[in-house]
This record gives C-alpha cells, sequence and structure tokens, in this order.
C-alpha cells in the first residue's frame, strides 16, 4: 500500500510547515480519503520559488541531451505507475479506468515527444549572421542568436486531466523542456494523484541528476495568488476557467515586473453542421455528435457546446435525432461536487433565458449529470448574449439554427474566441460555402473538417490556443510540441569567440541542428 | 514646394474633423513650422482602427509574395524622397542630414529584408503531421498548422528615430510583413516627416493594390489610450519611455479582451571594462567608449549608460582619461525640448544623490544638452538603488568601480533587464571571468564582446529586446527579422482537403517553402 504524506515538494525536500490541512474526496461516494495534504504556508510559497530560482542557472545550462533524459526518466517513472495508482486516480476524479490508463499514456508519451523536440533541436532557433568585415559603410560584426529559457515558470493544472494537463502534463512537461524549473500548484480535485506523479518525477530528477529545486510542488487553497506574485516566476501556465485563468493574468500584468500568462480558459467549441452532411449521413452525424457531446461527462475543453445548421425540415429532423439520443445518455458522475454545482448552475442560466428552449434531458438533480439539450435563438449569437459565448462545462450542449448562408456567416462572426470549431460537410458543402475557413480561421485555433473537437492529438502540428477568452494569448499552445515556444526567449551574442558560445551557434555545428546562416537553414559547419 | 495637409490618414481617405490643431517644432530654433496638423478625434481614431479591421481579412488573405511586393514598393518610395525631405527631418529633429540618409536607407533595407522573409516562407512555421489511418488504439488524423497575422497592430513610434523606428519603421514593417493592418500613432516630435512617409506608404499601397486600410495614422496627444483600448486593435507595438510603455501595457491587460504589447522601454546598458583590455588598450576604450556615449547626442536606447571595472590603479586612470574626454566633448542639440528637459531632471537626480559624484562636464544650461560623466558607488547597484536602473536618455554615462571579480557578479545581479550588455575584453580575461557569459544571458537580450552597443544590425540574428523593464515581453525583438513573429499565431487544420488548405500547407508545397513534416524538416511536395 503506498503511503502519502501530503507535504509540498521544495527544492528536493518535503515540507509540511504549516497547520491548516486538506482533504481529497472519493469522487464517487463524496467521503475523504485518508490522507491530510498540508496547504504550503507563505514562506513555503515563498521557498519553493527561490527553490526553483536557485534551480535555474544549472538547469537551463545543462545540454538540452540531458533534459531530454530527465523528461524520459520521468515518462518510464510513470508508465511504471502500476494499477493501485490507476484505482487512485479513478477515485479522486470518477474518471474509468481505461481513460486513465490512456491518459498516462498520452502523458508518458508526451514528454517523450519533448525529448525528441529537445533532440531535434529547432527549438533552439538557431540563427547566424557571419561577420561581413569589408561591407560598407559599416563592416557586419558577427551576429548569433539562440533561444534560452525564461526561468521559473508557476504551473496550474486542470481537474479533467488528472494526469495529461496537471502535475506531469504538457504545461510541466514544455517549461522543463525549455530549461525551465517548475512550481506546480497541485489542483485540489486530484491531490493525491498529484502526489503520486509528483514522486514519479522527483525519482526521475534523481536519476537522471538533476538540481534540487528542478520541480516543486505545494498544496493548497489560495497559495496561486502568492505563486503568480513572486519575483522568481518568469512565466505562468493555466488550464482551467475563465475567472481564474483572468484573475492570473490581471494578478501577472499588474506584478512590478508584468510576467506572461497562458491560460487556458473556456471555449463552446462551435460544431457547423451543412445541408449536404444531413443529406448525406444525418444519422451518423446525430450519433456521432452526441457521443462527443457525452463523452467523459463532456469534461473536455474542447466539448462540442454549440452546433449550428441552416433552417431546413433536415435540419429540424436532425435536432430531433440528437434530442432523442441525448435523452437516451445515462447520468455521469463529475469530476468532483464543484463541477457538478458549476454545471447545475449553467443550466439554469440556460433553463431561465427567454430566447432558449430545452430540448432534451432529465431535470438535473442528484449527485450524477445529466445529459442535456437546449436550444437558442441565432439572435442571441448575432447580437453576442453572453448567455451563449459562457462555456457550461459538463455533457451538454446548444442548437442555434440560422436562416441562411448570409445569417450564418453573421452568427460565426458573433462568436467570441475559440479553441475549436468543426465543420461537418460533404464535398459541395465546402464549394458552397467555402467563405467559413477564412471566417473561421479569425475565431479559432484549429479548425477541424468531419471530426469532433474532443480528442487533441499530442503532436508538432497541434494548436490547442485560440484567440480571447479561449485563452489569454493566441500566440501560444498548450498541447502540441509548440508549447516549447511559450517558455523560450531570443538571445543574441555580437562578435562572441567561438569557444564561449553555446554548442547551438558553435561554427563546428556539434549538435548538428539545423541553423539559419546568412538567411538560409544548413547543418553544415561553417 | 511639398505641400503639407495635416490630415489624419483613414482608410486610404484624408480626414480632418477634429478642431484642435497641432504644430511641429524646428528642434534647433524651437520655431513652429508653418504646417497644422488635426489632432485626431475619438471618431477618427473609432474610425482608424475600424478601417485596419476592414482591411485585414483581405490584407492577411493576399499571398506572401504581394505583401513583399508591397513592402518593397515602401522600400522604393521612402528612398525616392529627396534632398528637401532630408532638410525636413532635420530640421524636425536637429538630426545631421547624413545620419538621417543611412537612417532613410536602414528603413528601406528594413523593408526589404521582411520582403525576403515574406519570400523564404519560415515566418510560416509550417508543420504537417499526416493521417495514421492504421495506429492503433487510435487513428491520428491529418494535421497542418501554419500562421497568420493576429489582426490590426497599433503602432507607437520613437522619436531618436524619426524613420527607422517611426512611421514606416521596424514595428510597422514587422505588422505588415506579418499580414497586419496598421494603425500608426504619429508622433509628435516629427509630425511633418510622418506626414511624407504615410504618404510614401500611401503611394506603394495604391501602386501594389493594397486594400484601403492596410495602413492608418492619426495625429495627436492622448489619442493612443482610445486606440490601445479599441477592440478592433490585436496587438501594439512601442518604442518610447518605461512611464509611456507600461501605461498602455496597463491599458492593454485592463480590456475586455487582453492583448499583447511589445514595449520597447528602458535600458542602461552596462558596460564592463575587463583588467586585461585596459591593460591593452586604455586609451583606445576610452576614445570608442566616450564616442558611443557622445554619439547622437546620446539618444540612443543601447546608449552605455553604465560603465563597471574593477577597482585597480588602471581603471582609476581610465575614468579619468574617459573623464576628459567627457569634458571635451561639444554640447549638442536634442531632438526636442522634452528631451532636452527629461535630460537635465536626469542629471540633477544624480547630482542630488549622495552616493553619486559628478566626474565632468559643463553645468546643463541653456538650449543644448551638455554631456556629463559620473560616478556612483558601488553598493547602489548591489542594493538595487532606482537610480543607477533609471536610463537618463542623452549623452551621459556613469562609472561603477566594483571591489573585486565576486563583487563584479554581485553588482551584475543586481541590474533589472537590459537591451544589451557589453564585455570589453582580452582572451585572457574571458578565461578569468568565464561566470559573466551566463550571468549576463539572464539579464539581457544582446552580449557583445569589444564593442559598443549602439549601432544594432538589422539581420536575422539580432535581438533588440530584452527582460523587463528594457522590454515589456523578453520574447520579442523590435530589431531584426524575428520581430514578424510578435504579431503572428498558429492555426491548425484538422482532416482538411488539399483544394482549401493555405498554399503553405498543400501536399504539393507551391511555395516550395521548408516544413516540418513528421517532425522532419523538408521541401518536398508529399
Amino acid at each position: 500500500m503506498t503511503r502519502f504524506f501530503g507535504h509540498n515538494y521544495i527544492g528536493g525536500q518535503r515540507s509540511a510547515a504549516g497547520s491548516v490541512r486538506l482533504q481529497s474526496i472519493d469522487a464517487s461516494s463524496g467521503e475523504r480519503l485518508p490522507h491530510d495534504f498540508y496547504q504550503a504556508t507563505e514562506q513555503e510559497v515563498d521557498a519553493a520559488a527561490k527553490a526553483a530560482a536557485q534551480a535555474y542557472p544549472v538547469y537551463r545550462a545543462l545540454s538540452a541531451q540531458r533534459r531530454a533524459q530527465f523528461l524520459e526518466a520521468v515518462a518510464d517513472e510513470l508508465d511504471a505507475l502500476g494499477d493501485e495508482f490507476i484505482a487512485l486516480v479513478c477515485r479522486e476524479t470518477a474518471l474509468p479506468a481505461a481513460r486513465i490508463q490512456g491518459e498516462r499514456g498520452r502523458t508518458s508519451g508526451q514528454m517523450r515527444l519533448f525529448a525528441n523536440v529537445l533532440r531535434r533541436g529547432d527549438f533552439y532557433g538557431a540563427r547566424i549572421d557571419r561577420a561581413l568585415p569589408e561591407r560598407q559603410p559599416l563592416p557586419r560584426p558577427d551576429l548569433r542568436q539562440y533561444r534560452i529559457g525564461l526561468g521559473p515558470v508557476a504551473v496550474f493544472g486542470a481537474s479533467n486531466f488528472p494526469l495529461a494537463f496537471s502535475t506531469a502534463g504538457g504545461d510541466t512537461a514544455a517549461a522543463l523542456a525549455a530549461g525551465c524549473p517548475v512550481v506546480f500548484k497541485a489542483h485540489s480535485g486530484h491531490m493525491a494523484t498529484a502526489e503520486q506523479v509528483a514522486d514519479a518525477i522527483m525519482r526521475a530528477a534523481e536519476i537522471t541528476g538533476m538540481p534540487a529545486g528542478v520541480f516543486n510542488m505545494i498544496f493548497g487553497a489560495g497559495v496561486g495568488e502568492a505563486l503568480v506574485k513572486h519575483p522568481a516566476i518568469q512565466a505562468v501556465g493555466f488550464t482551467g476557467s475563465l475567472k481564474g485563468g483572468r484573475a492570473l493574468c490581471d494578478m501577472a500584468a499588474a506584478r512590478p515586473q508584468p510576467i506572461p500568462v497562458f491560460a487556458e480558459m473556456s471555449s463552446i467549441n462551435p460544431v457547423i453542421v451543412l445541408p449536404g452532411a444531413l443529406h448525406a449521413r444525418a444519422e451518423n452525424v446525430a450519433r456521432d455528435l452526441t457521443a462527443s457531446v457525452v463523452q467523459g461527462c463532456g469534461q473536455f475543453c474542447t466539448n462540442p457546446g454549440l452546433v449550428i445548421g441552416i433552417r431546413s425540415p433536415q435540419f429540424s429532423a436532425f435536432i430531433q435525432q440528437v434530442a432523442r439520443l441525448i435523452g437516451d445518455q445515462p447520468a455521469q458522475t463529475m469530476l468532483n461536487a464543484g463541477t457538478l454545482s458549476s454545471y447545475g448552475k449553467g443550466l439554469q442560466r440556460l433553463l431561465a433565458h427567454p430566447g432558449i428552449e430545452h430540448l432534451a434531458g432529465t431535470a438535473q438533480v442528484g449527485n450524477q449529470a445529466q445529459p442535456q439539450l437546449f436550444k437558442a435563438d441565432a439572435s442571441l449569437l448575432i447580437k453576442g448574449d453572453e448567455v451563449l459565448q459562457e462555456e457550461v462545462f459538463g455533457p451538454t450542449s446548444i442548437f442555434v439554427e440560422v436562416a441562411d448562408q448570409a445569417q450564418l456567416g453573421t452568427a460565426l462572426n458573433g462568436l467570441h474566441g475559440q479553441l475549436t470549431a468543426t465543420i461537418i460537410g460533404e464535398p459541395e458543402d465546402l464549394q458552397q460555402f467555402s467563405e467559413l475557413t477564412a471566417l473561421l480561421e479569425q475565431k479559432v485555433g484549429r479548425i477541424l473538417l468531419n471530426g469532433y473537437p474532443t480528442g487533441v492529438e499530442v503532436c508538432d502540428a497541434m494548436v490547442h490556443g485560440g484567440p480571447y477568452p479561449a485563452t489569454s494569448d493566441a500566440r501560444g499552445t498548450s498541447v502540441g510540441t509548440l508549447a516549447i515556444d511559450r517558455f523560450l526567449r531570443p538571445l543574441c551574442f555580437q562578435n562572441y569567440p567561438d569557444s564561449l558560445l553555446p554548442d547551438a551557434l558553435k561554427n563546428a555545428n556539434p549538435l548538428r541542428i539545423q541553423r539559419l546562416v546568412d538567411g538560409q537553414p544548413c547543418r553544415d559547419p561553417l
């Protein structure tokens, strides 16, 4: 039986200086788990940030190869977490075991993918402009650029992916890959899981000889503010609510030294169902769409919260079809009582709105989430009514019927920024509605055709980001290898001798990476 | 004789709806120039932002090749501005004609360099992960990523580079290259120059068939706030004071939709003079350093405002040498009365500080700036006294003498973020002080060896950026081709047919650009 200490992780040590104790909850039964977690004191938050700051010069000076070995060791340790661990995560989150097993693989896979990025070396962004001593009227000095980690990063994980978006999740992996030590704020929804994962990271850090303080974790409610305001912290990664994310952004912007916050927050992920697709395969679309809405109890950032179609008998029939399917879906246990309560409030907001009609779903009572379907007047979208812009986190979606193609454009223009938009269409639809791509490009981070937004592939080309309020900065992604860019900054050496340059910029190109040399991509030594 | 209208540039039209008129000043004589400029009204600011927003979908949809042609046409128009134009810029800024001629070439060269970037295509950041339909347990869809412009960008130019950091300067060039229309807030220090340059841009836009609203310019004091708060504006570029830049950052962060601000603000650009260099070539260093301090009346963001050395008879002699040289430098006319007044106040702050000694310079009176030299107690740097962290914009510098190598490290650690740091040293110095590179990397955007920070090469490898307060976001540069990255965001297509993909992502690779395909850089068609 694994023993839990509930201590904070600070500079390679365990620390429990505080008197406030927290307990984790069995998500299905509501019972308290038999472990206490010690809320970090102000001094412990300070110590964790300082430990990360102390680790920074050592950690960032390690070769990319060494950092890759660390990430791979974390991956191995995660993979080695056994059935007891899986059962624990399931207990804290009410997510099924198969899903958690899959998510463990995704999380270790993510670590290994960043190890690949470190070895590939494009993250360095190496650029060399050689000296032109004979240039007139002035010679050009030798100039070389590469990228380094920003410094210690504070990471706030999400409840809905207790592994892939949490302690050893994408933000942690990206920051560690970039050479930035991490202070992780453990999510209150899965503190025991967080402890097991933190232990895995600590083992990996020890095996690969990483500096103490490369990874730190603190428990507690309200400790996040002190962390984000700490002068040692240089960037923040966050996944969660719009309210929480925006609060962190505002704090970070108001610091004496403002720092970037990459918050992934709120998205309703519109799905546009076009006439040809309805004609060709309404039944399949209804089934797959319903599955995407209720998958994992709708607890995905990319859950399709809005379905838009053009008024027609076919679209009306399609709505009825989805309504029947949603009505048949069983209730599911949510991640925690807070999530269930938010879901209930979100449904109340929709039920109370005069422009919104309830189409399907058993009344929301009890301790499980009932899938629901609604239909909203198109004017709400066109006028930008906030009720349609706010994500209702859970197994629900809202249909909107627009009058015609022109109104479809107007309605989509009324949307705020989104993580995804999905088009369900046949080739003739895409020809007829050819304006959609350009329009959606301005609204989202990812456009899908004939797929469903749930299921976010971890790869080089993924963008899990998008304009506000989907994220706080559309220039970042929190999934995929480009996520490392958020935590890097460029640095230039002018007239530096080869021996003092970092390996990425030396003449001999010992890392054998591709570099931009005098404006041309090149792997050759100079 | 060129005629001036003083109208705002909005959506390809001239507009002068307001009643507040501004006048430009002859920087040397203080006389008013015989042209009125119409301060933009609230409605005009709104119209300018909306014109940019209207141009955005059209402009960003143009091929990179078309945008490159536009930038090149701007370059040609700038080059064609004749002697009368040069005389006008000199009159408004008191900068010498040779400098303005050089700056014109730099500004047009910058436009042409971004045209190269557009043709090279790496700015797209194209990434393709091909579908893996057979993958277990789940197939991978086809995923393709490229980058698009953020949307309309507000640009605030600097007074000290009336061409290269102003109307058609680096921020404007980077934003236009990225596919972002610009609303430029004309600098009050050179409004007639701004009008001539805006005319050049408008001619280029017309010749190359750009949409109306691709470039807009507004005049006036206080119009910047309305511009930054305008919902159509998606990013801000700024060069100027810490106070002004921070105010814009705070406004942008407090918007309903926060937007990124890239402000280049305050840097004192430390120069570290090491013992071996003093031994080998103190006289040359003294001469070159003095030249860098007074060049262009010290009105450079990279002006060396702090010189640090280790206590020794050689360093004392070196200080005396520089003091003599500074004492011999003539007074110079500054950019405008405001700059001169700020310089005077900055000097007063230094003169009034008990830890700072005045070494050289005639008392600052009259309408020209007197070069000055100071020496500050090392403890001010170590304790982080604000007096040493604030840039005094003008021909002055401060010496700091540290006790030994250890104190040098402590003193440098006390510095805030900087655009540059410079090491003057011989090979044996670099061996003895080998810790300096890693230390300075954490403080600055560019490290120079045996050169002077004034003179910022426009090229791929340049970084004109650095940690706060040098800039508001260390991840950007405002000089060099990487500047385009600030205004781009990634976008992903999932399962999109080839015909609907942008050229950068099509199978055939019609742009012949390098792309990251399944993790490998590749130029081949798929």
